[in-house]
């Protein structure tokens, strides 16, 4: 099992999540790329931290969208979008190579991740500028279309679940808003993630980077996976 | 002697130059890099362009600064240019290659291109960035710190002078400010083109791109090059 | 009748219609407000110009996407877009107030225009900012919910019709990626707006100013307005 | 004596200071006006909690730079930068005026504060937008240009003091890169506000905002006043 969580999200002046803290406990770090967050030295710190702990660097590509963090659905034209992922793209693998290491796969933050789940020109988008680039795992919601169109491309998927964020019966996420949406008890989190291991249908499981306890929740995560008799290691 | 111009200068609504009849009299394309201009679509489609027409790909970084279109002097820290010149070096260098090329070289734009004429902290900022990137050749002014710091760090230089710009007799430029100091006539850019090649300090010649004559003027400079004996080729 | 057109859309380096010839023929101008578009000394000449040719100013408020022009539908929620389009008003009228004018009512630009014919949300949160600021007439599309939220909360509402884009037969407009949906001949433009001022239903006639021809355009929607004996005059 | 810091340097996601626990021992509070810093929900908020709290709003105006924050010198020319500083007026204004209060004076930011002390073209630029939005109170470092310039135009002006700066003998501040530079120790910061009030030359003191002890500095610093029967009230 894959152990990933989002870093390098600060910008200039602003920071956010202690991804010195963080990166230790972590298998995969979804880097972001400059457009929904990461200014380029803080792309460059987080990448040499990332190589001299070991961990896997993915491309967490986003909307241009500084102001809302990606998270607010763009309604992008599929060639502008592919653009933009192959530029986010680049520009991490040239900071990662130059850091000693390289991207190892993509994952889409925020609404463009929700938006590549059903939206057939995003996901294609998405999933045509990594094969431009060569080829790259694509992280994603099992099932989702873009895993779908990844796969049909002949890209290499993974799908993730939430160590921290509760499910519905019905396996889908309880929505951010609802009450009881966000996990923050360490037992709690590390418990639902050794569940999920169980049910057998992820290879990587997501903590949020952004919490203050983060760092203590991707710990017992990772302890209790192991502890379970789960190999913690990256898949790319 | 080669023969370069600014290129990939659109961003989303706003059109600038005309690319497509600009590229076919060029051998090294000086593509933006999205910092002072350039958007990826444009930068994507600029670069395929490229390819097609055998042009070698550039790399044209800038300040941060959309508004002022990399024109206004911006006091970067070092560690802060270096990043960014590597995130831009990275992200054109990923439309390029899968465009079917590469990034062959690297020129600074604007107010980052007459700063690293002196500004030491900046000059070693891009070439600390070239050189982690695995080393390309620079194109710059000749004489400038740039270039001697890129000599030091054992990377290819080039020096470059402009065929549509006027020059004083000491050999600085006119500023653009004085009048006279932009040469617009197609006939006088070419001669000054063919005494640039006969003084032999300067192995590229530059021509403005955003102007609605530059294609005949290219047109005119790499002509009578050529009818002087000079064979125009890329250097990189 | 009313005779509006978008001004102030160029940023920095990059030139965006012919402003100044446009202008005279105009009695209201939609000025961008930095958004989408328009840097602020462009503002300030535009807003000057305008009170020069005695046009009245209004605000173009847009989605915060200057990549995208402010084309592309961004989900922003309510609160932020209010606070988005208070900031726009509040900005453009600063300097309109300093160019001896003052912002005279309100029109959304590009996909907010198109998304709050029918977005509750973000028609509120643009009526909420409007009232805010103290109350002005909104320009939209006639029946459309901006205009009817506009009007519940005691605002002015005008609507618009398009003298250089196609109807259909039920009233609706050819989307722009249809054959035919533009007309470009001055005279057909003209007598469109003849048709549309003897419909009776919209008070502005709208036309776009991006265009090579949209001065000679407008001149001569003007010249038949005038001539089928309706008084062109701002509606503000 | 008046007590200003900076607050609504927030960015979106990005939160910077605790503005609600520190705006109640202000008397005057320096909003970002979102060229630095500061969306505009941010804004909006930041200035209905000053209007709630009595605290008078200034215009913290700053250069374009999100990413650096507004703290690297950039060399905009003049009539840009009062087109820039007139916007961000406007824009703050809107906001403040909506929330019940308005803009009563204005501060730049970062490097502008600094460039200002000195450059005429920046500091002509500045004052300018303020006359030219119809005048305000300029408040800045004693003895700086900005400050001769905006008498010389008949502003009122208002020099300031540092409370937790530390100062050399000659009356200079010591650098922020050098050891001592800033007092954290609330004590220490009260004593000097107090031996700034004796001083006699300064009408407001400063305290930073962006630092965890920030709002319990700047209550001992207000308490020190006034139990040195100096009355703490804003200038404007």
């Amino acid at each position: 099992m894959d152990l990933n969580a989002d870093v390098g999200e600060s910008f200039g002046r602003w920071q956010l999540g202690d991804d010195e803290a963080l990166l230790p406990h972590l298998t995969s770090a979804n880097v972001a790329c400059g457009f929904h967050a990461g200014d380029p030295l803080t792309l460059r710190r987080t990448c040499e931290s990332a190589v001299r702990h070991g961990v896997v660097i993915g491309a967490q590509v986003g909307y241009r969208d500084l102001a809302g963090f990606g998270r607010r659905f763009v309604d992008v034209a599929s060639d502008e979008l592919a653009a933009d992922v192959l530029y986010q793209l680049g520009a991490l693998d040239g900071i990662a190579r130059a850091a000693g290491g390289r991207v190892g796969y993509l994952k889409p933050h925020g609404a463009l991740y929700h938006a590549v789940t059903r939206h057939e020109g995003q996901a294609r988008a998405v999933v045509a500028a990594v094969v431009a680039y060569g080829g790259l795992p694509v992280l994603g919601l099992p099932g989702s279309l873009l895993l779908t169109v990844a796969e049909e491309a002949g890209l290499p998927t993974v799908g993730e679940g939430f160590a921290d964020r509760a499910y519905r019966p019905d396996g889908s996420l309880v929505p951010r808003a609802e009450p009881g949406a966000l996990i923050t008890d360490p037992a709690a989190a590390a418990a639902q993630a050794v569940r999920l291991a169980d049910a057998g249908d992820v290879r990587s499981v997501c903590v949020h980077g952004d919490s203050p306890g983060a760092p203590a929740l991707a710990a017992a995560v990772r302890a209790a996976l192991s502890d379970a008799g789960v190999t913690v290691a990256a898949f790319a």
